[in-house]
């Protein structure tokens, strides 16, 4: 098999100074474990709109659709918050999901054992927490049509349609029913069925398709009761799927709740392409935080653990990734802190290269 | 001025037996306090569908619209859930809300500190907080159109519409901006500017009518983060301001913060009638809880102060309201508990009409 190619994606804030470290991760893997990758790397974002006046470029899209997998870092910033909406960073994001057909985002929100403390929640709340968020990626309201701002009588009215078709549905509903069945067989699915009726479709997919994996217990929550039962007992779910949009704020909403945000990789995967592989994108959870951007202090973690997530899904190196998570949770168990690991406590903290020093070591 | 009206509606689950609390202190504020109110009492939801075959019959809707105030339990069950969309027992409560055009949804959130040790989150984090919500509640993905599963292709779409004009923001604003006035004066609005155009004019709208408050500290952000802040540290905020599916999502996130969810009440509220009051329907935040409905275990706390927010918003009785408030916290601060507000603990609970004892017995 040839070389696996990587198309890496920086973008704009904190994402070049983490990606940064991911190349020497990536490198590492080379020289050490025999285990190269082709990459390349482009723009994404603010920083390609600055360049080609568009946040991807149909060069950059067609690179993305050739490769192996896609490593992103993160988009948007305050510069670019003035932009028209269509050419804002973060619909070039939107375009890869897209034009990719990325339509299954997986999203785990794991509590760190050397992070619990961190969380907002009671420790007993969210210690030893792992699940998985299956969030639909390339339908409903983000991508709806009719969709605009427009006139009618003498003011103006925004639309936006959410749109899902039985198919759509199934496909990530299938995912996700794997994926249990890899984990502890429990999924639940949510949906507002209660109020729309894109949610009675969904509910009724999900449901026709669980009866392809009897040995999975298939639950339906309405998605405000979700948003609910996470904060209350997060440890009652293992694997959820849910729509594009619910998927937006749920899956917010439990990474928040491990208190390791800084830490939380996802995949988005699409249909496999002739040599097998998913299309496939990876990106840590947490934005391009402008504030902090270009000072070395950002965490590399979700970014390295994004990789990680490549190895795994895209590269069947499931050791591998192993490997790495391991060496991430013995780093930190060490006492490791970036910044925004550190509370109130006096320490000094790491800089993102020392935590990539760190992990490396560890490797 | 002539003995106001109030139209109870119980509904369904533990809905009568917390209502037939609040009736008691109804009573108690008739004799004790010379403020009578001219009761009447009808069907909604899947008691309502029991006797009509609708959830809400056209003669109970003529009443709600000609009452001073509606107060309303909860609606749902089991029982119903197989019934069709158009039928089911939200669907009163839904035609309630638009056709009473009650598009002001006021959710507080607030954190009784008696109880927040019972929250999921950190005490400190809890512990004093005192926020609220205004979601809009007439329009958005829960009303527009089109809307329905239908076919295409050889397959079916199942479509809603996310639907706001100017001036639907632009009341539901206004009515944030004059809470933000009498609080703290800080107003966050939240939606997806960053995915949806219908953010993009509900974004432009409040900023907008911000400028007849320039006391009020304005900030905007995306409802994801929202949810992660809220769950971070929701003191940030004061009033909150978002649409109708969001507000959902997030009030009840909100409430399930606080520890408190059994307490928390909302009003939905409307443009003034003839007489100068605002169209009104009052609820607790929590559902019909089937499981413990008729066992005499339902905390009818959030009912009752949903009567003390009917006082305050529609009978101008702030004193009254802040009196029943008043008697809740101290027999709170007492110890009285129902089951839901006892953890582990061995004590023995309250039944719902001791608590209303109680509650009495401190008025
Ligand atoms: C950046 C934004 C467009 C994106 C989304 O809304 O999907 C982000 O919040 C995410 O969850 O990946
Ligand atoms: C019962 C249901 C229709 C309702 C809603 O979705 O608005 C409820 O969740 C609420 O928040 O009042």
């Amino acid at each position: 098999m040839s070389t696996p190619s990587l198309l890496i994606l920086p973008g704009d804030g904190i994402g070049p100074e983490v990606m940064a470290e991911v190349r020497r991760i990536i490198d590492w893997y080379g020289t050490k474990r025999d285990l190269s990758f082709d990459v390349s790397e482009d723009l994404v974002g603010g920083a390609a709109y600055d360049v080609h006046g568009a946040p991807l470029s149909d060069d950059t899209m067609a690179k993305a659709q050739d490769v192996d997998a896609v490593l992103l870092g993160a988009v948007g910033g305050p510069k670019y918050d003035s932009l028209d909406f269509s050419v804002k960073p973060e619909r070039g994001l939107l375009r890869l999901r897209k034009e990719m057909d990325l339509f299954a985002n997986l999203r785990p929100a794991q509590c760190f054992d050397a992070l619990a403390d961190f969380s907002s929640l009671k420790t007993e709340v969210v210690s030893g927490l792992d699940i998985m968020i299956v969030r639909e990626l390339t339908s409903g309201v983000y991508f709806g049509e009719p969709r605009g701002i427009f006139e009618e009588g003498n003011e103006r009215v925004g639309i936006n349609t959410q749109r899902y078709t039985e198919s759509e549905i199934e496909r990530v509903a299938r995912n996700a029913f794997e994926l249990a069945m890899k984990r502890d067989r429990k999924l639940c699915s949510m949906e507002k069925a209660n109020v729309m009726e894109s949610g009675v479709l969904w509910r009724e997919v999900v449901t026709r398709v669980g009866a392809d994996y009897p040995e999975v217990e298939l639950s339906h929550m309405y998605a405000d009761a979700g948003a609910m039962q996470l904060t209350r007992w997060p440890k009652q779910f293992d694997v959820i799927v849910t729509d594009n949009l619910f998927g937006d704020m749920l899956s917010d909403l439990a990474a928040m709740l491990t208190g390791s945000l800084g830490m939380l990789p996802s995949a988005s995967l699409g249909a496999p392409m002739a040599n097998g592989r998913p299309k496939a994108l990876y990106e840590p959870v947490h934005g391009s935080a402008p504030d902090i951007a270009g000072q070395g202090k950002a965490n590399p973690i979700a970014c390295i653990l994004s990789f990680a997530m490549a190895l795994r899904y895209s590269f069947d190196q499931g050791d591998e990734a192993s490997r790495l998570e391991a060496a991430v949770e013995r780093v930190l168990a060490a006492g490791h802190r970036t910044a925004d690991l550190l509370g109130e406590e006096g320490r000094a903290p790491l800089s993102t290269s020392e935590m990539g020093d760190a992990i490396l070591a560890e490797l």
